[in-house]
């Protein structure tokens, strides 16, 4: 095994993939049986371990000892591969426990995946696990693979090929049929992985916990997540900002996104997961690039072990048909990529080489009329295109027929004299290409046989790429908070008034409408407000949250008289909705105006600290533009935000009315950020509905705000 | 050749695609020339009809007599394949015109493609088109296949290959070295052609006449089209009506929709194009199966020989994998199946073959325990699930390993008991599973390795069936028009005043706001204008299309001397702003008031008579939220218009509103529909902006209108 130094504090699972000993627990004779298949894997497929059966029933298994109870078991011994009923199980991690084994994988099924009928022995498992220090994968899963190092530590077809082939993905998968199945079909399009893990049940040890340890070793290019659900929001995080630290990709493949999927996925292992918006954008922020069929794992691949990196997403199309080339030109930009034209240097360069009827703009189409010099005069345009300074990269249709052969020697040289990165489209792969094909995979140039399947890929890793620079860049130093955290005064638990929810907002420099807050007895002695008419007069109440539909709330009152009258009506209106509403006032405040939006942040029970935001009326209610991100963010991700809705052009000043203030609503988003990730262990939600975004330099103000504290029932 | 009686009126280019005899001219010994390749082909791939190569230089080539010229050849003979230079080529138009050739391929370049160079060769080649009754495939082409009857009638490294598998599928290419790579790489799929052709340039014959053709004859399944533009929307409507009719696909590779991909298709060929937008309402509308990869063309050509039909969406999903159901059921949602859960009937009759941890909801899951029975228990499943009333059909997922090959002979036999289709997907594609594989492709089942390119698939054929469906139900009876045709007074061309358009929309029943047009010189005389205030005050002027611009309008007028003063005003406004309009009065009409919705015709110059549908303000102009259909159309288009914007949910009545009259607006979109339809000759475009919709009963009433007339230039 490859000796890796682990660089960031996450579990070290290094003894569960690479164990010196393994005690198989319920071994049998059997050979196809649960307990016989690990057993014959695992000294028949070239493990260099110890492998110790333990079942009372046999003195020796396959010439081995065989112990009655783990405790018998000899060093050295890392790992527990348990196979025995599943009201068996917990009694064997005590013994685990006992004999200081660090790991078990429990393969045994009929735990809460079951139902009522697994219930007791799911409990009798977590007990087992709280008192000792056994870390386990499973139950209900079907086991761990290091290929490298021969362990076949599990069950079923797939676990049992032996000649698998080792390579630098690693695989953590909820579902072992799956995943297994992905391994196998990705071995035989030359695609190989040195771990594999099914995850089963994650009583203890989580899919996340997984990932992230595999995508810190040295020997992985990446790893594949085949996920139905997930609860450990805060861990997708953590593993999407490391992923682009590392420049290292997690494929993700999250399945359960329909109802029925839903439906299925809880009978199989009975998982809850975190709500499909933040998941994905947990994805799209961090180093992950979703996938959805094998083929984009072996797509992906090609990339993952082809070193050259373009430096920037201006792409240089070469051609023999004129039709490819815009098929191509149509893929490019469908994945963010430029096709810009040949410049009028490079034209100059590309003429001798070009035949009568080519077209030398971009695509760079030299028609199929090269037969004459085994397309030589190919590559001398390929080696011009690539010196050429205004494309970043090329995408090359290959020769066609038996001729491609010596054309392919050619186009190696020509691609690895460029530190510019290259791609081979093939038009079909018959046999007679086959040799030339063979020479490109050989370079280790990325190669393709569908233009849709290539672009894709391609534009998948360029948009890691970019994901990655940007984390880098921000990763220097961190922009300084625009305010500093803030003691609040919160109350025990439940929703805070209006007014108070207010302050909230203005202890983190959130600009509120002027408003005051008068007791109900000073109403009718009441002078002058001190402040500007027309007025809004509103109910202050923690247990009234939904003022319009309690009446609670008068609007334009435009005099003293007015107010006192407006004043009356709310606290009447508040007694007759909810006669057992505390009451603490009446609130006094300027009526704004401006371009509604709505914020709010929510501290969600996986991913944590969240702010979203939408313009207000019927763009965020009908047509669901809003976005989300993970609190906090700085002024970029803000601006992103406020760039990303569909009405954003509303804010930029549509139509020639004036640009709204966006630099003080991205503040405020900013801002917003702050207050929730301080406080999440006090707040659940702050709503800021609606909040007036005025012409630029003009800023912004909320004109209503709740702010609701975990341990309430409010809402 | 199978005889083929054509049912409908279009081209018949049965002779083309089965000459008795060709014509090969520019015929030429060097086998690997131009006029080389073909003779070889032609004479050596088995083609049983005559070859008469044509060249001064030679007296006989490959031992055939060679002929000086197009009128020395003897009959039979139906095509001639020209692959003489540009320049050459009309003089040979006018030989085959004499000889009395029906048809030519014209492979020569050197014509409008390669710009002003070409421009005297494609003049010449029009002017000998136009004089002879010769109809030509070309120029610029790389020819014909016919496999049935080994005719390869052109040239290339793909033309070449005498082993390509003769099928079902017809193949109309604009790109010939993209469309034949496709050919062959279909091939290497076990997928067959039978027809192939390359238009190239389409100086006379084009892709649209070639597909409605090849569509029409009985020896196709399908036809795979890769264009990179049409002109021809009506062909392309004419084509996507009979492909439905006949419930024979056309599968549509649409290339050329990006900007770079536009320029390189108009390097290519000089193409033009429709479009974007109609061109996708012509597809999605139409018989065509849209695709974007050689992949889709194999997959889709499992299900077009499966003959088996589903009565509906309703999907059972059967695995040996949780995980694998999972990803099942969320493919099915995606594609618009249904996974509905399994009935309580079912389930008891499930329950004997069921393992003791499997999921009998849908997806059905087996878990991997049927290795005892050689999964024959699976076997009984799925034969009781095609059985259960609540599917309609069934996705099996394969057993595994060396036992799929028992499990699989089994499976083949419930399947073909059954009259519901069955699809089965492989868990990968081994050596040790390659006997089932091919046991369940023999019995014709469709079966696949990718879950998500099956499912595509699956769902592209289903929406092929519901557009087939629907419209075959409605050409049972055409409904009866809503409005007879009626006789518009046009002036001989320019735009409409607005009185005068809404007279034009009054004609065809749609409800427009009550008016009166006076006369300059009534205003200051007018005692009572019968119309109830407040009033807008407009001027009526054929040559300001503009009137806010114009300053040539005001709005809530609310008495005499009001509307007298407002006259005054919007006269002399429209005369400042353009002194020499024609004035024909003031508009006086009733404000109206309601949602405000915006419909469009126009007669597009390829599509033809066009309507568009849209909500008023941002979502129109902001989001783009509009739709389109070709006219006529009925009540139920009108329907699914209006169902198919996003904001859609504001007209149902949205929040507790009042639901809108949906129903009257569908009625004046299918008069608006009529009135384009019929008057497509004269009117260009008109614009009713807006059309104010009223709570339901109430009904919609157009506040403005503008009627643009062809060969108008004031838009």
């Amino acid at each position: 095994m490859v000796s890796t130094r682990n660089t960031s504090p996450y579990a070290d699972f290094d003894r569960l993939f690479s164990p010196r000993g393994i005690a198989l627990v319920g071994a049998s004779a059997t050979p196809t049986s649960l307990g016989g298949q690990p057993l014959r894997f695992l000294t028949e497929y070239g493990y260099a371990g110890r492998v110790y059966p333990v079942n009372p029933k046999y003195p020796e298994l396959k010439g081995l000892p065989c112990y009655p109870d783990v405790a018998s078991v000899p060093d050295p011994c890392d790992l527990a591969l348990i196979v025995v009923g599943a009201h068996h199980v917990p009694g064997v991690i005590d013994q685990c426990g006992a004999r200081g084994l660090p790991f078990a994988i429990v393969l045994s099924a009929g735990f809460h995946e079951i139902g009522a009928r697994g219930a007791d022995s799911q409990r009798a498992l977590e007990a087992a696990l709280a008192r000792n220090d056994v870390r386990i994968v499973g139950p209900n899963c079907i086991g761990l693979l290091n290929l490298d190092e021969h362990i076949h530590a599990g069950f079923g077809g797939a676990m049992s090929n032996r000649n698998l082939r080792a390579g630098r993905l690693a695989m953590v998968t909820q579902s072992g049929g799956y995943g297994l199945g992905m391994v196998t079909a990705a071995d035989q399009q030359g695609v190989g992985f040195n771990y594999i893990v099914s995850t089963g049940n994650e009583t203890d040890i989580s899919a996340t916990e997984l990932i992230r340890y595999l995508l810190e070793r040295e020997d992985t290019d990446a790893v594949v997540a085949y996920l139905e659900g997930s609860t450990d929001g805060r861990g997708l995080l953590d593993i999407g900002r490391r992923a682009l630290a590392l420049e290292k990709p997690v494929l993700m493949w999250k399945v359960g996104n329909s109802r029925s999927g839903r439906r299925a996925a809880t009978s199989h292992t009975g998982r809850l997961s975190a709500g499909p918006e933040l998941f994905r954008r947990a994805l799209e922020q961090g180093g992950y690039i979703e996938i959805g069929d094998t083929d984009d794992v072996v797509d992906l691949a090609q990339f993952l072990r082809y070193r050259k990196r373009a430096r920037g997403n201006r792409v240089a199309v070469l051609t023999l048909s004129g039709g490819a080339g815009v098929l191509v030109a149509d893929l490019c930009e469908q994945n963010g990529f430029e096709v810009p034209e040949t410049s009028a240097a490079t034209l100059e360069k590309l003429k001798p080489d070009a035949p009568e009827f080519g077209a030398l703009g971009n695509p760079i189409d030299l028609t199929p009329q090269g037969y004459g010099d085994n397309f030589a005069s190919y590559n001398r345009v390929i080696a011009t295109v690539l010196a050429a300074p205004e494309f970043d990269q090329a995408i090359v249709r290959s020769a066609p027929g038996a001729i491609a052969a010596v054309w392919a020697r050619g186009f190696v040289e020509v691609a690895r004299a460029s530190d510019k990165p290259v791609m081979l489209q093939w038009g079909s792969g018959s046999e007679r290409t086959q040799e030339a094909f063979d020479t490109v995979q050989a370079a280790g140039i990325p190669c393709f046989l569908s233009p849709r399947r290539s672009m894709n890929a391609l534009g998948a890793m360029y948009r890691f790429g970019v994901k990655a620079d940007r984390f880098k860049a921000r990763a220097g130093g961190d922009a300084p908070r625009l305010v500093q955290a803030k003691a609040l005064e919160l109350p025990a638990s439940g929703a805070l008034g209006e007014g108070a929810s207010k302050q909230v907002l203005a202890r983190y420099g959130i600009p509120v409408v002027r408003s005051r807050l008068f007791a109900e007895n000073e109403i009718d002695t009441l002078r002058d407000p001190r402040l500007t008419y027309p007025l809004a007069v509103k109910i202050e109440s923690p247990d009234i949250a939904h003022k319009t539909e309690a009446g609670a709330i008068r609007l334009n009152v435009t005099d003293l008289a007015g107010l006192r009258s407006a004043a009356r009506v709310v606290v009447a209106a508040a007694r007759a909705y909810r006669p057992d509403a505390r009451i603490d006032g009446v609130l006094v405040q300027e009526m704004a105006s401006g371009t509604e939006v709505i914020l709010g942040a929510v501290d969600d029970p996986y991913f944590g600290p969240t702010v979203m935001f939408g313009l207000g009326g019927v763009l965020t209610e009908l047509l669901h533009d809003v976005t989300h991100r993970f609190a906090p963010f700085d002024l970029a991700v803000a601006h992103d935000m406020v760039n990303e809705i569909k009405g954003a052009a509303l804010l930029r000043g549509y139509r020639g009315a004036r640009a709204l203030d966006v630099a003080a609503l991205a503040e405020v988003l900013v801002r917003l950020s702050l207050l929730i990730a301080d406080h999440a262990a006090r707040i659940k939600e702050i709503d800021v509905n609606p909040l007036f975004v005025r012409p630029a330099g003009e800023g912004v103000v909320a004109a209503d705000a709740l702010v609701v504290l975990h341990g309430s029932t409010t809402r």
